[in-house]
């Protein structure tokens, strides 16, 4: 199976999009008509990804189902999120499960099996390194031989992220920032798996909101190929993140959640239009995005 | 609803017993007479938990659920997850969801109405601090306001925990190690939900591989009670985990999973006689513990 990074690459350049949708179903934020219905949270959720999905599937690249709203819907949440993530498959959609896992190792093992290996499974997971490099294999080692992929997280985009990422730490042989040492991880973890496209199938995620930290680990991890969340309703702009990208415009993909998957709930839309605003959102950032590209 | 320390405490006390079973039903490891039944993996992970729980429920406080076991599931895992956990709840153990969840605020809040909100839920579930405060937060609410608990990973019981959480971090005031930073802010995210018992809500992973550390952190963080991996089949003992106690016996659960569960492969065991051998092994792991009290 072809290398993860290669397929996100070619999908980029295919479709000459940048944007992965993110699927974040919060049951609050569903249009009533789908939610009043006689099916219960699970289908409502289930139906608005799958309209959502077949609206914005031309214009993105990838969709990222966050496992949070999945879970909350407590026994029937994994069955949705494998049937969402199909129907995105068959959309011609890449697939990302949002899921932050992190263990020891063998239980790292268990969690790699469950999103990247067998039928179906994920493209790429999400997953964070606080575990340090034993927590990780795992996942690198079903990438590999699965042609799928992860994304570790580097910076993350929300406020509090500097709590530990923006620590200085020492090393033997030197002084850097938490979320710079896990970068170098990244890239270190990930040499093995670069692919013709000159991307790594180990990811970083790196938060569209600190956009001098996103500039320069584009710069400084030139094989690692980002997943950017915090576009739009988190408040980034695609000045914000122009810098996460090659000269090929190549090298990151920027998610948006609430500001594609809720557009109707900005401007004149019905909440029967949710599908028609978020194809028009998804539209306007793939356009936003490549506008800014240098 | 009663703090989930006080609680915590109070099983500890009747039961006379500090032993966390570690359900991590790895399919390759249950007997085969269940996995060749004809009702498929999910039914043979229930009906092995629900044995196990049976047998271990007397000599335990608690069991840990390792999501990625069920999880592995697909479909059928969160519904799988939730009968164990009720089932457990009814063999009166305190159920702890070990998922190590992780998010941003607003997913974070997510995650934490699947597993400490509303009917059923868990009475502690794990999570991972590298996202900061905000990712923390909903959390804590969600732990105040309903009784039940978390426990943050500080010192994990991987071999390479170290590769972040030993590294040395400047902060504006001192130098500490990462994981004593995070013990740090999880003593003062706990600080509001301290109990009775004298012990928060707000509890600490740290693994029983790193007897050191372990006996640092309960000197540093009265208040903080633990949650102690790595006992038995990881390789750490009764004399490793003694000081995780205070002078009452309290402040520490430790957890073992294979050890107790997978019982049946070591000695003289038949298959059939997993719960009888599990059973056993906890009873063991219960008065070795309580010999080693200070």
């Amino acid at each position: 199976m072809q290398n993860f990074a290669d397929r996100l690459c070619a999908a980029v350049q295919e479709k000459d999009s940048r944007v992965c949708v993110g699927l974040d179903p919060r049951l609050g934020g569903l249009p009533p008509h789908l939610t009043e219905q006689s099916g219960g949270p699970a289908q409502a959720v289930e139906q608005f990804c799958q309209q959502i999905i077949e609206a914005v599937a031309a214009d993105c690249v990838a969709g990222k189902l966050q496992a949070a709203y999945f879970e909350v819907l407590r026994d029937e949440g994994l069955r949705v999120l494998w049937s969402v993530a199909d129907y995105a498959h068959q959309q011609d959609l890449l697939v990302i499960i949002d899921a932050k896992r992190n263990d020891i190792g063998s239980t790292a093992q268990a969690y790699a099996e469950a999103y990247l290996r067998g039928d179906g499974g994920a493209d790429a997971v999400t997953v964070n390194p606080y575990l340090g490099t034993d927590g990780i294999k795992p996942f690198i080692d079903a990438a590999g031989e699965t042609g799928r992929g992860l994304f570790v997280l580097v910076k993350t985009s929300n406020p509090s992220s500097g709590d530990l990422q923006d620590l200085t730490v020492q090393t033997t042989s030197d002084s850097k920032l938490v979320y710079q040492h896990i970068g170098d991880l990244v890239a270190q973890w990930g040499g093995p798996l670069v692919g013709g496209s000159g991307y790594s199938s180990v990811g970083a995620v790196v938060g569209a909101t600190y956009p001098q930290q996103l500039a320069e680990l584009r710069s400084h991890l030139p094989q690692v190929p980002f997943l950017v969340p915090g576009y739009g309703a988190q408040g980034a702009t695609a000045e914000d993140i122009a810098s996460a990208f090659d000269n090929r415009g190549l090298g990151a993909i920027i998610n948006s959640s609430r500001g594609i998957i809720f557009a109707y709930q900005q401007g004149d839309w019905t909440p029967e239009q949710f599908a028609e605003a978020a194809a028009q959102a998804a539209h306007q950032m793939k356009q936003e995005i490549n506008r800014n590209l240098m």
